[in-house]
């Protein structure tokens, strides 16, 4: 029998983890073995604070999630709603919740999942909890970053006429999440598996002071173009024909039968970010996301009725619609 | 059938918490409601940050435990981490992870509990995650707050010749839970129900620079002591007979054949704190914590041996023995 989680105490799970950090910044004055970390704030920077939790069979299943890829998941959804706020990330509190018989090398790769993802964008473990429970394995993290004030984004500042672009591609995150529990090998599984989040480019739209509303895309595209209406009080036309739907996921949609594009603006669990752009800064936008590491489309435009619809020209005809509802994973 | 969790959306559970919420301060730049909280940080102070998860049938059971009670207790273990470090708190983010059978009055009463604690502390909600769960419920709090970088309590830094100290009572906390266990009615049930965290004591041992090191009890007082004697580097000797056991707490073990003072020493889920002090500030710490809303007892000194004993007069004979193990939560 492999060892499991139940075979060790708390602090010989905690040396294991403590084995995949690096050395703790200067700024951690008090890191993991206290009764609390204790953190140098940055200058001239307000914190941004988000939580989120992973909990098997609601956000992912281990049949076909491997444990390196939770732990990697885990970070990314954190990472993604500090990139939509323009934050650069700078530590993370891991608490888990463990069934006892999680195997220790499950144990030891969600640990190195979430380490490997946090080493690439210099976020540093300061702290955390564990614990066992009857239930499912639960990732709960919390992440902070840091932001010069004027430069925080929210989903509120948006404006009639303004430009909304989306980074990257939609669609392919849930078209390998179809393929995985249909036990297929997807194209691009690691679009589901290990996302991406776009620090780079929300901390590019925050400093250069482009973007005048930002989400990220965790709860699908029509949710977020949802969340920044509301949100901006200003309704939304989203241009159906410019959305970058990934080539893998609009031919498996469109192989079932599904319209690819209801399909991409519904799906969950992406981390591109959409943000709003007054259109008089569309070449600066340009210049500055010449060298970011994913393109950016321009999907549509913030009017000022409070309509939130897609259009779309097919076979010759304009056709609108409302957007699909979104996902949800609540439940 | 009465409304259970499953029959709301996330967003009107979250406006369920968020009517029970004061409204926010003027440094909470961005509250509940966006991709992360944006939090204005205070001025010449660093910051300290915990997180604690309570999950049901490994930190409480619902079959004694009011939900109202399981709310305050979440916060209470985390505002104690924060006053043993000599931190006054500052904000909280809640992520539960719900059964979706939990009868929508005991989520209320959830967060009424977690509300209540937080008002009194004057800690304010700034985000956090709501999921549901196939496993028991989980809460997870992540609490900051602040101090003067030079008042940070750890518990590191007790050196041989340091008196510890404990604040109000020990025991009263396991026997209640024993005696809930039981069925019978707690003389001192809020001992473990709803638990007082020493935040003003903790502060004012900060800013007075009277603690050299300083741990709360959530692991029990014997793992308390071992950890501040490891963390130090230093060996304790603790004073049996001056142990401010609660009184019906000692007579509730010794009614059970049990000896008081090791189930005092061994019993967990406490939120009391103990701290070393250099003996010259004594009759300064006398003054200080004259008017603090509980006594605070000295208990043992701190030696430049390794061992970690407890001594204590007993029918005229003076016994030495080791401490019992300490209590976890973990398993």
């Amino acid at each position: 029998v492999p060892p499991a989680v139940a075979d060790l105490s708390e602090r010989e799970l905690v040396d294991r983890i403590r084995r995949q950090l690096p050395p703790a910044p200067p700024w951690l004055l008090v890191g993991i073995g206290d009764d609390a970390a204790v953190v140098e704030p940055e200058r001239n920077r307000v914190e941004v604070l988000t939580v989120d939790a992973l909990v098997e069979g609601v956000h992912f299943d281990r049949a076909f999630v491997p444990p390196e890829a939770i732990g990697h998941r885990a970070l990314a959804a954190n990472l993604s709603d500090l990139a939509a706020m323009g934050a650069a990330p700078r530590l993370a509190l891991l608490s888990l919740a463990l069934p006892p018989a999680l195997p220790l090398a499950d144990f030891d790769a969600v640990i190195a999942g979430f380490a490997g993802l946090a080493a690439a964008h210099r976020i540093h473990l300061a702290g955390g909890n564990l614990t066992h429970t009857s239930g499912p394995l639960t990732i709960d993290i919390t992440a902070l970053g840091t932001v010069k004030r004027r430069q925080a984004l929210t989903r509120g500042g948006a404006r009639p006429g303004d430009e909304l672009y989306v980074t990257g591609t939609v669609g392919a995150a849930r078209a390998a999440l179809e393929q995985l529990r249909a036990g297929l090998a997807p194209p691009r599984a690691d679009a589901y598996l290990r996302p991406q989040p776009r620090l780079r480019i929300g901390t590019l739209l925050g400093r250069n002071r482009l973007a005048a509303a930002c989400i990220d895309l965790s709860d699908g595209l029509a949710d977020a173009v949802r969340q920044i209406a509301a949100a901006s009080a200003v309704g939304v036309r989203v241009d159906g024909n410019a959305l970058p739907i990934d080539p893998t996921a609009e031919e498996w949609f469109a192989a079932q039968g599904r319209d690819p594009l209801i399909a991409a603006l519904a799906g969950g669990d992406e981390y591109e970010l959409l943000f709003a752009v007054r259109p008089r800064l569309r070449r600066r936008l340009d210049a500055v996301l010449r060298h970011a590491d994913a393109a950016v489309t321009r999907i549509g435009v913030c009017t000022d009725g409070g309509e939130v619809e897609v259009h779309r020209q097919r076979a010759g005809a304009e056709e609108v619609g409302p957007l699909p509802p979104g996902y949800s994973h609540f439940r």
